[in-house]
């Protein structure tokens, strides 16, 4: 028996909606870890991860830090598993995020985390993993099995799980995610069109920058990720100050732009970013909710949502850009050379 | 008046050896910093930079975590420049690294953490600069000033200042970095003939994975950055975890793999990450005090260190690689375009 190429990239892509739909239905059981972490107080938030997981934990660094005012950072595993550092977490929440719960590295710094007095979270696909028997605390993403190797369902599935824990902490009931499966759905059949014009686009390009701003960073982050992992192509990320700050050296009139603009704060300030790589002769491909108000040379909208839930429906047309680019530039997404779904890394 | 291309740029990295000494003997200033942090005893750490001082700063976050036990996180102004986040910072050191001194929204979220309680220190080449009196401590990082617009000395001067900070927090008195200059002249003289090989090497490369893991990270995000800003590369950093986690895919006969490679657990810890990308076909060239250990096709050595002072001389030949490359492929480092040196986003 044979299969398309990325046949079950583009299986796991479209499972989205319904995947973010079944996440809805987990409020509850969201809210109860919520409460957990309402009850010890925590004063700082770790966040741990590998690969699209840690671009997860990023969008989650933010919600933590605007929404529940909390300050937080992402935590580099190496300093306990390689030094050996001991730091005193008490006050502490500790968040992992893992589809697969089996990275050794994730499960000894969350084995470390809880025994220096962390509140410890895992936030997995796989919630009877080592990774989940090592957390105090466990959210099940609920993805389903991710058969493609390129992470896409699990990563929206984690995003919309860790909002809902956010929104939870915070008193909210997850008004703002109302309707996600839906507007998932139109997302992505509203964007085949404009990502076939991408693909023509970016067929022969050699070097494309991805940008955003605040919770749009983690979209910047995931989505060059996701290119560089299936078409090869190297593609940098940069929040769009640090782009200004330096490496718009690099940017010209070779070099494609897709700049994650959505409506609310961090979109607008994208604008700057976006006319100043238009000056120099880029071309820019605008994504989102306010890519309608962006001087770009090609749009692919989606719906408007609030800005902090924007992330989710934002990478949808970029997973599918990365996958119909991958099969145009003759690859197969489903066979790439070499990745694996375990980090063995300590 | 006509200048050499890169002659600047040439003239900043020269001048690293002797701005690392005087840094040494400004070690008593920076101690008195260090003996307030103490008094105050701050149980986290926040750090916020730009560009390539965010390298200085994760260097510094491994720092911490390792050497104090603090939990440390990198710190995104944009929470609190866009998003208004006002989170409670008591108990909180706040480090600011700007070798001008001058990113508006830098100093912004100095000013809101010190109001929000946190301890805040500037790290700056420019002191009497709106960041310096933003913060209620600052260190002078004394590199004089950098003409060239790629940041070279001014990186190695916040790598030493945030080292002997850190280490006198700790009670150190400097034993690690004594010397350091003489193997910093020593670093760079050396490398002057495999930088050239690399040169070759690289010279019609279109795709450089740059990696290395533990206190080294900071050396190849900052070696990724350094070559996408001056040679037009479009270089990609990961940790090593990271890349055996997913971007290994895309590494085969036609990437070059630059590994940084020190004595000591995180160059331990590179040995499966350059197998597993020989194995992929890769070229591999590696750098550090265990690259001779390396299965690679090209070997940049550097004198042996503690590790946790390795980076400030890693990055040395990659600072040349980077000048040397961008002269061969006819570029100009001193004029990259649109390169300015002050972030203006908020």
């Amino acid at each position: 028996m044979t299969t398309q190429p990325g046949a079950q990239m583009r299986s796991d892509i479209a499972a989205q909606p319904a995947v973010l739909d079944a996440a809805l239905r987990r409020r509850s059981e969201i809210a109860e870890v919520a409460a957990a972490i309402e009850r010890r107080g925590p004063r700082f938030a770790l966040l741990a991860a590998r690969g699209t997981s840690d671009h997860a934990a990023l969008y989650a660094k933010y919600l933590i830090e605007v929404l529940l005012a909390l300050p937080a950072g992402l935590a580099s595993p190496s300093t306990t598993t390689l030094y050996g550092a001991e730091p005193d977490l008490a006050d502490v929440l500790f968040v992992t995020v893992s589809q697969s719960g089996g990275s050794p590295d994730l499960v000894e710094a969350t084995q470390a985390a809880r025994r220096r007095g962390a509140l410890t979270v895992a936030v997995t696909n796989t919630p009877d993993s080592p990774l989940g028997a090592a957390a105090e605390l466990s959210i099940d993403i609920g993805a389903g099995p991710e058969l493609a190797v390129a992470a896409t369902k699990t990563y929206t599935a984690s995003l919309i799980a860790l909002y809902l824990l956010v929104d939870a902490v915070r008193g909210g009931a997850g008004e703002p995610v109302a309707g996600i499966g839906e507007l998932a759905e139109r997302t992505l059949s509203d964007a085949a069109g404009p990502v076939r014009d991408a693909v023509d686009r970016y067929r022969f390009a050699d070097r494309l920058v991805f940008t955003g701003r605040g919770y749009s960073s983690a979209t910047a982050a995931e989505a060059a990720l996701k290119l560089a992992e299936t078409s090869y192509l190297a593609a940098r990320a940069y929040s769009g100050a640090d782009l200004l700050h330096g490496p718009v050296a690099a940017i010209d009139a070779e070099t494609g732009v897709v700049a994650v603009t959505s409506a609310g704060r961090g979109g607008e300030a994208m604008r700057e970013v976006v006319s100043t790589v238009r000056s120099r002769g880029a071309d820019v491909v605008a994504v989102g909710s306010a890519s309608a108000d962006m001087d770009a040379g090609l749009r692919i909208d989606v719906p408007r949502t609030a800005e902090e839930v924007a992330p989710i429906l934002e990478i949808l047309p970029l997973q599918l850009l990365a996958l119909d680019l991958a099969l145009a530039r003759g690859g197969d997404p489903d066979r790439p050379r070499g990745l694996t779904k375990v980090t063995r890394t300590r």
